[in-house]
């Protein structure tokens, strides 16, 4: 689920990235971050496309279909609020396979179900379905994109050194949820709800907007992954310590730092930025702000657990080098 | 590629979007045409999403990765076009399967391929990529979102008993360059232009909003099935002549009628509208504007073949009711 950059880490995807915009040459300049920017008028629009597909992103075994549309449309949402936009509305495209659709004995149409998750999630941040299209599938597509509006855009290259690294909520719920099912294995209830409908951080992103965020990032490929796409777009090098990573109960702190499509936010914050303004944005979002690092002159990223170097956890990449 | 629409004419995607929209219940009123329209401050966006898949929209066989980016970004503009708005840019979802890509011999890499070509049909009409995303997946897929902005946005609802329908360019082209490439025959390079790299109307869309178009839809589903969803958004009965509609060179009024993803406009205009008008409208796009039927009162459409009244030919439909 990660959208074109320009400032790109490591991996297969980023290669493949990389020859697109050389493809585009000078029509890639503003390819360059979790959403795409346009000005109109006096108005700036934040835009961004996000598919989710069956076997690649979800299966239909673990998640019902109004999941399944409350996830992608929270994953396109969640670049949203990464750039400290509103969200106005979605587009939809789904592609739906022919002749299925009987679950558990009663028929459900897939198609509406998956409309309703999304219509869900996207009434949950005050926007609303505004068009889509359907088509015929091998497998379940879900591809939403999202418009919004930003007064100041946050984008993942204004991190300086000297920056706080900062990340909201807790860590690990996802990918604990994704391990259980992928086991078989029961899932608590606030862990299923924590996987199958994440909540993009909207209000949380305008927050830290208003607020002076330099740089911010959703965490869809997991904190260590997204910390070197903050890194490489800002230039500049980040210091995780492990052991201030605040973890969802029973997930250690490795395993939240690798977990992927959490949609909480990591972002940059000036030095000034301290406990007291954590408060105040906690009072607003019910969220907890926890600083876990900082920035510096220099380029990667650098993870220590209680003071000692280890090696990063790699993200999540679709596309493998081989 | 047929958006989601409120007033549908027949067909089994059609009980589909019937269901999408009861589950959406009040969210969906905007979900009526060819695009979606957004208020913004003094500004209207028009929005529209159009998904390609291989095996169900194209197949590598037929054409190459650049004119699939083509055809797929095509699409979605030629919504904007039915709508008489002005594009601003497109967001592109790519998905690609693992290790393909090999072609003739030489490597190509088909994301930067098929990107070059949306790239190309979007710059045609002055407009540019925004963003993307990048996906794994069994079959290409290539997921297009259109953002523009309209000053008098024609819908497919505003046709009224008098007015007189019109279409632009020739029909047939594209269907007969799609039966050549079925059959495995040679293809003239015009008909092979016309179905690889159909233009998206934006000029003439403009122009015709701005003269007066009542109501506008882009030829997709063929003109028979496109007639029927004006005639139904419009509650009025459509009369189409056969003998009248401008056919591609070699090409039977009956195969035009029923050629699919030609993108040309059929428009509603005013009855004082004649032949004077359209050839100021050939002067100023280059493209032949021809009178093929009227709007009258009642419902469905009335294909007549030189007076005598004949079945109209079935619309191209993704989900065929079982």
């Amino acid at each position: 689920m990660t959208p074109a950059h320009l400032a790109l880490g490591a991996g297969g995807e980023f290669d493949r990235l990389r020859a697109i915009f050389r493809a585009l040459g000078r029509g890639a300049r503003d390819l360059g971050d979790d959403c795409a920017l346009l000005r109109l008028g006096r108005t700036t629009l934040a835009l961004s496309i996000d598919a989710s597909l069956e076997g690649v992103h979800f299966r239909t075994e673990w998640l019902s279909f109004r999941e399944i549309g409350w996830r992608g449309g929270a994953a396109a949402l969640s670049d949203l609020a990464a750039e400290g936009a509103r969200p106005l509305g979605v587009l939809v495209s789904l592609g739906l396979p022919r002749g299925r659709g009987t679950r558990g004995g009663g028929r459900v149409d897939p198609a509406a179900e998956i409309m309703r998750g999304v219509a869900a999630v996207t009434k949950s941040v005050g926007a609303r379905v505004l068009g889509g299209d359907l088509t015929r599938s091998s497998r379940y597509l879900v591809d939403v994109c999202a418009i919004g509006t930003v007064d100041r855009p946050v984008r993942r290259s204004g991190a300086r050194p000297g920056d706080g690294l900062w990340v909201t909520g807790r860590l690990g719920g996802a990918g604990l949820g994704l391990a259980r099912l992928r086991a078989g294995r029961r899932v608590a209830t606030a862990v299923r709800r924590r996987f199958a409908r994440p909540q993009p951080r909207i209000a949380a992103g305008r927050w830290l907007a208003r607020r002076g965020a330099r740089a911010m990032i959703d965490l869809s490929d997991g904190l260590a992954g997204d910390a070197g796409h903050l890194a490489a777009a800002s230039r500049v090098r980040v210091a995780l310590e492990l052991e201030r990573i605040p973890c969802w109960p029973g997930v250690a702190p490795r395993a939240a730092a690798r977990s992927g499509e959490e949609y909480e936010l990591l972002v940059a914050l000036p030095r000034r930025f301290g406990a007291r303004e954590a408060r105040a944005f906690r009072a607003v979002t019910g969220l907890a702000l926890t600083r876990i690092g900082a920035c510096s002159a220099g380029r990667g990223v650098r993870m220590t657990d209680r003071g000692r170097g280890m090696t990063a956890p790699p993200g999540f990449d679709h596309f493998p080098a081989r």
